[in-house]
């Protein structure tokens, strides 16, 4: 009887609280047929949606599908990866709608919401799968509601800290989304040791279609991930850069995962696991720089790299840190989001700090880094000092927030 | 033999029916180009297209990957459901396009299509799928191609009645589609039932891989109901205004449902059936008034009810309706369709019957109403009034149709 | 050793020749915020990303789900087809933005990429999915990668006889990636000829869930098809036009296959593999000409058409093309792509012969075959040869093309 409690109680506190704080924003109100005519709008194509729906659905379904089906490789896991999963992400975005809200849509005492906060919601509640992810099969469902709602909240004071008080670009999310996440995921995971957890993996017999439920999650990541380092860029170029960067970085990251996976078994023969997971390493490791003037080689770079390390973590590092370090990480997230996030953390001050006026343009370059107001006289290499700082924070933020939380 | 010569005969009618009244659009046509200098448009993107086709091509998933894959719970008509779905659906849309281009693009002896009518026609399909949802394992393809032949004819009419003579909004067709739809469907189960219809979902052992696939249907349509929701609300705010509702009320529809779920299921255990099928119910209750200013706390509320109306239903009304009414059905489409659509209907009439130019603004007012030329005077409360009537015209056009063509 | 070092040093060279070569389009590029100024663009809406990006992620979905999981109907394969395919894909779209690129977007020694260049790469690589389809089974992975290497060269030559030099229109492929690709497969196939080749498909027992899985790969293709065909296609009515053209084409296709798929079995069920795939042909029969005012009943004329010649292919041809001209073609891609392949070429032909200003509307005439600049005197009985030489060219190449490389 305790969860449908939680649930249902926690469900009228939304309400509540919705209630309460909660209006359209100004593009989503029908006072925007009035607005339109103040702001000299002469098509209705100006209006937010158009820019981003697309963008939103791709990342919705790379929540619920992607990181649900992902995490099915583990066959006794396999429904309850999708229903937890499904549960977890539900109510989620509701508090993270509210949380990210009161930090950044607050106005008149109200949140305003529009598309852009439902893609923010999403990834919020993206982070929080990543951390599910290490500690699958470990939890109740209690606990995993009790963990969203907290690690929603450090989240949310997280992205708080980096965009607004340290002016740090990060649109993809490899430090708010995937370094925090995981680190978080992992910290729980430790506090939550348990010396005789059952090798589902190892002890399953034939788990044939389990990977291909897997591999439908890995490919909708693949395939949809320059949506989500697009999703929330600026308006016009940078979200075009931002998807063709991560397009590329993704295309260099399968070849060297594929190398690397034969290379390191001993008959040569593909590992599974890594192809559906360190194949998507590179769409976490250009989260940051994406929508920067990376260039296609730049990302091919990074992916070319992010994938050699996830891989080798695969092989190398998992068994290491569950024998020593005594950090039971089920699917890995070390791998595919802790290092390629900070890798793609680095990358991000790397080429914030490189940045000059001559690659940029004059007014792309203080469009690219919003250098106005308070910032204008920011120059590229502080704040590429600022993304390093960023990155920081979120390591901390996420183990004292799981030390906590576990 | 029969079946193959339905399909042809069927299929030679549709292009001469197409030869003689379908034309493309002036959106469509390659004339635009000097439409564009007559309408004073500046720029390719006031083409409908941009404003309506990412939506299709969600609602076309939705109605063939969702439907579709949905059905597939019962192990044994895995394959027949998609298969069966796959061809009705073919079929519907095309008349479909003719039905309501009849009522509704209808220019000069020519009906003009452009992609809101491929939008209406997915919709029009969409209300077959869920009446072959009740009547799943019953009928044979022949069976199906006439049932649906006669079921878009008559949905066609009710469409007209409800949008154009009694002027009610019904944007994402809590109405139009889902009460007509699953009344429709369970009145033909009702007159085909059968005694000793084999229980195949009990019979069967494990369904697991079948409910993973049926999940995979459950999340495409949760993911996509917003789509579905704003796809041919008008261009600007309210697209974006019925993506939110929807997206709101489907969350707070998840933790509602696995509340009762588990809370009426003797070991506490979630039941399958309703995950996937009750967390939709969301979406079906805001689809007339998620267009409207609903609110994001309102859509929680009405998310919040039809969860568990829904998973209730499950558990309490579909044996009954089975043991005492004789109608089986199938998919339990009246707890997903039937009720959330009724309650659709009549948040929808309040929602409307509430509107004020306060909340709405003088303009946006009456664009959210179209409250122009002869419909000038409406008031919002005889608005409302004639949203109700809409509800009780679906309902008998449901009802006598159903009887009909059962 | 050898694949994985084949994998990293081709990454390699794509690095280096990224390097030397790609950078960003003006549209992606961050200047572009002043040329914004130069163009008198008023609206970020005007960058390409907007009105292509949507279709470029369902092409990217066809890509990697569609032909992946399509080619799982083979069980002994499931893995291995989903896997090569994505190998082969991530590899063949960085070598074809090359190709692609010093042939249609190369400026001052540097090629520019937009959206439209991903798309495209996505095309390219569409074919040597479609050949590898006729191979699948018989190659290693490296093997693959060659071809791949090959098959995106020649493509892009092809490409560029069609396209640049006999200005031809294709949009949809139909001539370009269907029929160039499904030859040149056939012809490798024909030279890889082994006698003994296990026939997996009838030797495996149960091949349910396969067939699901395939299942699910037709229907993306399927519902994706209309953004497929509309994807390159001009701003405006002319994605509008491809879409609908598509939408119906393919509809009517599923109608025919199911009839003669039934017919031509010998208890009037109904054969999977033919739903799978020849449900399919109506979307590569309007490639070519979906972009023209072919008109919806056309569209159902070449859907109806395609959709039996595809099935009597399946049921009568492949077991001929097998045992007399040892052309094993495993997954049927002379049903699939080569015929309507053809088709599409002629109806192309046929449609665009046929233009006249009074149906296109003067402008309209000239921006749908670019008849300016040098083309201005063109007529559309010669741009009906000039299509028609495109077909054959298309053939020629993959004949030759497929020889060598086999």
């Amino acid at each position: 009887w305790r969860r449908p409690l939680v649930c249902l109680l926690w469900e009228v506190a939304m309400i509540v609280l919705f209630g309460v704080f909660v209006r359209f924003g100004p593009e989503a109100d029908a006072h925007w047929e009035e607005e339109k005519h103040d702001m000299n709008l002469t098509s209705d194509m100006e209006n937010d949606f158009y820019f981003r729906y697309p963008s939103f659905q791709d990342v919705h379904v790379m929540i619920f599908v992607g990181f649900g089906f992902l995490m099915m490789f583990l066959k006794r896991y396999g429904f309850g990866a999708v229903g937890f999963n499904f549960l977890l992400a539900a109510f989620g975005i509701q508090w993270a709608l509210l949380m990210q809200g009161w930090f950044h849509s607050f106005k008149n005492g109200k949140i305003l919401v529009g598309v852009e906060n439902l893609i923010n919601a999403d990834f919020c509640v993206g982070s929080v799968c990543i951390a599910f992810g290490a500690i699958l099969g470990k939890t109740s469902p209690i606990q995993l509601l009790v963990m969203t709602l907290f690690q929603v909240t450090l989240f949310a004071v997280n992205e708080y800290i980096l965009l607004n008080l340290l002016h740090v670009k990060d649109a993809g999310g490899s430090m708010t989304i995937h370094t925090f996440g995981a680190y978080f995921g992992l910290t729980v995971t430790r506090i939550l040791y348990r010396p005789n957890l059952e090798q589902s993996k190892d002890k399953q017999g034939s788990v044939y279609h389990s990977d291909l439920f897997a591999m439908i999650g890995t490919l909708y990541l693949w395939m949809y991930w320059p949506s989500f380092n697009s999703a929330i860029s600026d308006h016009g170029d940078a979200q075009h850069r931002a998807a063709i960067n991560t397009y590329c970085s993704l295309a260099a990251c399968v070849l060297t995962t594929m190398a690397f996976s034969s290379m390191l078994q001993k008959k040569g023969k593909l590992d599974m696991v890594h192809i559906q997971n360190a194949t998507l390493a590179g769409g976490v490791a250009v989260g940051t720089s994406a929508e920067m003037m990376l260039t296609p080689y730049g990302s091919l770079i990074v992916g070319f790299i992010s994938g050699i390390v996830s891989t080798v973590g695969y092989v190398y590092l998992t068994p290491f840190l569950e024998s020593r370090l005594h950090i039971q990480d089920t699917c890995g997230i070390h791998n595919l989001h802790a290092m390629p996030g900070l890798i793609g953390g680095i990358v991000g001050a790397i080429t914030a700090a490189a940045a000059t006026e001559d690659v940029y343009g004059k007014e792309g370059f203080i469009k690219a880094f919003d250098f106005t107001g308070m910032y204008q006289t920011r120059t590229p290499s502080i704040q590429g000092g600022f993304q390093a700082a960023g990155i920081v924070v979120s390591l901390l933020m996420a183990l004292v927030g799981g030390a906590l939380v576990g």
